[in-house]
């Protein structure tokens, strides 16, 4: 536990962090090919200096390279898009329908998030009145994951247009871990700094 | 839209987001010394181009400056962390009473985040199966927000240890906000690569 002295952050760099963030996109446009041997692994450790709740670090990460699991969470995916089409109308319908909501054949890493609820790491600090403190944990370790990822070049997409329960039963994780996120990871195809569903035409945003 | 060519991230800037990473703390001491002018506005508008479901940007941040209205969520703090204490037994419960959990008598700033459950925006797109979208996506704006504070020396701590139905109603904003977080923020008493309650005993992680 000896302290390194604290590092001081330029003009410079913080200039280049704006454009980061400007340019993190949620991608559904992967290019094939395979991330490098290790970067994966060098990412989630990035992720895991992320804030959580007591320290209780409740993240779970399910690096998911099984066809046949893929295809169930797909088969998942478009079950639950046709029901969500279902919900819109006309000229609105229409363009729901044209969206490409997810990058889940071409993605080559795929990783179910989960958050461990059976976790006593942590013990039970800061839960008390707001237990989904928990859930919020992981969802500020993924946000992390996929700023670093963008250091990397590399994209992520965030799909939660599948059925949790199936997730988690096709995977085999234990009952208390609750699905927070399916993340699709790769090199894009393209990028841009304006997100693909101002591009389309579904939400300008304020 | 015109779009500018991508950035590309080299291997100092990796080195230096790494640093960030390590160094962003949960900061519960803070110098009382107000932050420059306009800062936390720069900083906010780093953390809203955050990722969101539907494009749905459902955030919503309110400054609280006032006096009484901080004096009765400090109140709600001391309630619940009382309550709390109450969970532990012996070596735990001294160790607890000895934490310090907050800054919310010292940080200038003082922002309740709340999730907009009733906005338009985003056309309900991603939120059918996994609702909770909406509130990961205010989480992973205070994730983008804590780390744009870090870069310019800001510390940040997040609050849980409230009623949050009392904030709401002491803020007197709409019933359809649901908080999120309450964050203080200023600058940090002293600067640490270790979590504070891993150097406090309380939990010593993975």
């Amino acid at each position: 536990m000896s302290e390194a002295s604290p590092p001081r952050f330029d003009a410079a760099f913080a200039a280049q962090f704006a454009e980061l963030l400007a340019w993190r996109r949620d991608v559904r446009r992967f290019r094939r090919e395979a991330l490098p041997e290790g970067l994966v692994e060098r990412l989630l450790t990035q992720a895991e200096l992320s804030p959580s709740v007591g320290h209780s670090q409740p993240w779970r990460w399910v690096r998911v390279a099984d066809p046949a699991q893929r295809r169930a969470v797909q088969a998942s995916f478009e079950r639950c898009n046709a029901q969500a089409l279902g919900d819109y109308e006309g000229e609105r319908a229409r363009l729901y329908a044209s969206l490409k909501l997810e990058g889940m054949r071409e993605a080559p890493e795929q990783i179910a998030v989960f958050c461990d609820h059976g976790t006593a790491q942590g013990h039970g600090l800061g839960r008390r009145t707001m237990p989904e403190m928990l859930d919020y944990s992981v969802v500020a370790a993924i946000t992390q994951f996929w700023l670093a990822a963008r250091v990397a070049g590399v994209g992520v997409g965030w799909v939660s247009i599948v059925e949790p329960e199936l997730v988690r039963a096709t995977l085999g994780v234990p009952p208390e871990w609750k699905l927070i996120a399916w993340l699709c990871v790769g090199y894009p195809e393209a990028e841009s700094e304006v997100p693909e569903l101002v591009r389309e035409g579904w939400e300008s945003g304020r």
